[in-house]
């Protein structure tokens, strides 16, 4: 915690502390990819943090490209607390971050942040955010304006086999979140890594990275 | 995965693939005899998918009876997958099936189902089912003629202490799977297990074994 | 069971049983002091269940504190029973329990019981509880008379940073916990234990204390 804590002390103006989620689908296998084109921008300080069955998809390959990237786990989280005044990661992690990205959004991490459920330190991150909702519209990428009105931008990036997607639930849990102001990007139709093919597949990796520097464009005007 | 494709290509005609989903209640110890009961026609090929709880019901001695079937557990689905390409057991499981029954459906698997949950092998099979929506109207075991319509039919028999089955979500949440175009076979009143009577014991073994058989030659018909 | 089992055949007039469930929020430490206040009045036989990340607030020197009173948790329930005919914890004690308190309930575990999910020992007691919903009305520890009518009372002390008290979903859910007649103690507004001001800290032990013996007083009368 000490790092982190030095983190905030020593926030340079216009860098934005981007948290990224990241949940039990295959997309993870793009993180990789994704903190890369973030961190060469040299705009965002970055951290992770996982759920136990994304860390299935994280082999030892794309751990060791995420060396330099500090990554929370559920260990973290329940470890540490040891007395009152302890620090609380969940917490920190919620007061750390500028901007919260979860990419990809596993079906599973959908319905639990749609019902509340916080039994892992993602889901808690998420159920302590600040929603802002004294904002009463949901927010819109192409609407810059509306982005400007965010203080705490949660945006996610679905990811899920076609036929997880077409579920009824899928889309009523998406606006659910979509009423809570977090910033939802569309999935793409593509040739799923299993072969299927369909709406549900993750949001492009430049589509994803150019959302995020666009909202922090505009959290450095507010 | 082997055997199960090499099944896929050697379907008989008329033979149809019944995956049996069974979760954490007393009834599990019926397994073997529905399992039993449905081979004997020699008109399913049979697999089963159990929930972690489930399996701390199945004794060796269920589980020898059941030896000529193949389980799969949450170990085989996230101990799998190494790379892109690689099978998805769920999606496999999902496809593979004709007819998806859960039974024993307990109180927490129902949950789980009908809030989107998908944190384990059987719940993500159930995420990924084609529940064909376009249908828009409940189906009916007495109608046989919506039967028909059903390209994927799943069927659950819910079971669970009487207490349990009385708390307004049961309804709430059984509503909510027939809304999706799930059969759900009613519960029966008996005395239970732990000694209470009343509603939330699982149909009988033969009615879920009547149902299943009924829906299959409405299957050969399509 | 044998020790319950005689506890229910030894059950002193006017003296009740209290069941205490404690989910992982830090005001778990003070249970200790809760049961304490709650065991000098002698009105009350006490028993604990804990939820898993329950436990690991509970340090040596809390559970030394406890250690006349017996605390149950998920491994009591799912290693016990071996055939048809055992006892099922999560029922006996449901019916042990003449008043079920759950402070301090987590966000999480609010969760669990608004949807009915019930995987580990604390929530299937919930969700085996008898919430006498022929009362069509919520029930006000202000208004005594409403409690006289409460054959099973069932009080929840939530406890939460503010940020996730502030989260829509808590009043939401705390609501629908209210339509089931669960009578939900109100959080104080101080400086929580992570150094955040605000709505979310569990009431007052005194308050809760007073709330149960009042409820006891009504019960005493039924
Ligand atoms: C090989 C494999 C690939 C998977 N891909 C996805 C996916 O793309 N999207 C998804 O929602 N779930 C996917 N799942 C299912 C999730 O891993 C599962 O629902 C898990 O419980 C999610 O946990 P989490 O949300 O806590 O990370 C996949 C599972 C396996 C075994
Ligand atoms: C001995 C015993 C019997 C149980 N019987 C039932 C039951 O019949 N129905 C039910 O819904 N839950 C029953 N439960 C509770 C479930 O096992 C519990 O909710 C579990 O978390 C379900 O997990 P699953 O849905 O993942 O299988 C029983 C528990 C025990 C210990
Ligand atoms: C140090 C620490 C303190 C926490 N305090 C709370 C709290 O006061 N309230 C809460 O709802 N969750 C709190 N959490 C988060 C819960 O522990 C988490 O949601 C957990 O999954 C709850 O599990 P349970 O509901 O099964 O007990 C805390 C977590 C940590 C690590």
């Amino acid at each position: 915690m000490d790092s982190l804590n030095n983190k905030i002390l020593n926030k340079r103006e216009h860098k934005k502390n981007l948290l990224i989620g990241i949940s039990g689908s295959v997309a993870t296998i793009k993180i990789a990819e994704l903190v890369e084109n973030l961190s060469k921008a040299n705009l965002f300080d970055i951290r992770i943090v996982t759920t136990e069955k994304a860390m299935t998809f994280l082999d030892n390959h794309l751990q060791e490209k995420l060396s330099n990237v500090q990554i929370f786990t559920d260990k973290d989280e329940w470890g540490q607390w040891k007395k009152k005044g302890d620090p609380v990661l969940h917490i920190d992690l919620r007061k750390w971050a500028d901007i919260f990205l979860i990419a990809p959004l596993s079906a599973n991490t959908l319905s639990k942040i749609a019902t509340g459920a916080c039994d892992n330190l993602l889901t808690c991150v998420a159920r302590a955010w600040d929603f802002d909702l004294k904002q009463d519209r949901t927010f819109d990428l192409a609407d810059q304006k509306s982005l400007r009105l965010l203080k705490k931008p949660f945006i996610v990036a679905p990811a899920m086999n076609t036929f997880m997607y077409q579920h009824p639930i899928t889309e009523k849990q998406i606006n659910q979140l979509k009423e809570w102001n977090i910033i939802v990007l569309p999935t793409v139709e593509k040739i799923l890594v299993c072969g299927d093919k369909g709406l549900g597949a993750m949001a492009e990796v430049l589509t994803i990275c150019d959302s995020i520097k666009i909202i922090k464009q505009q959290l450095d005007q507010n």
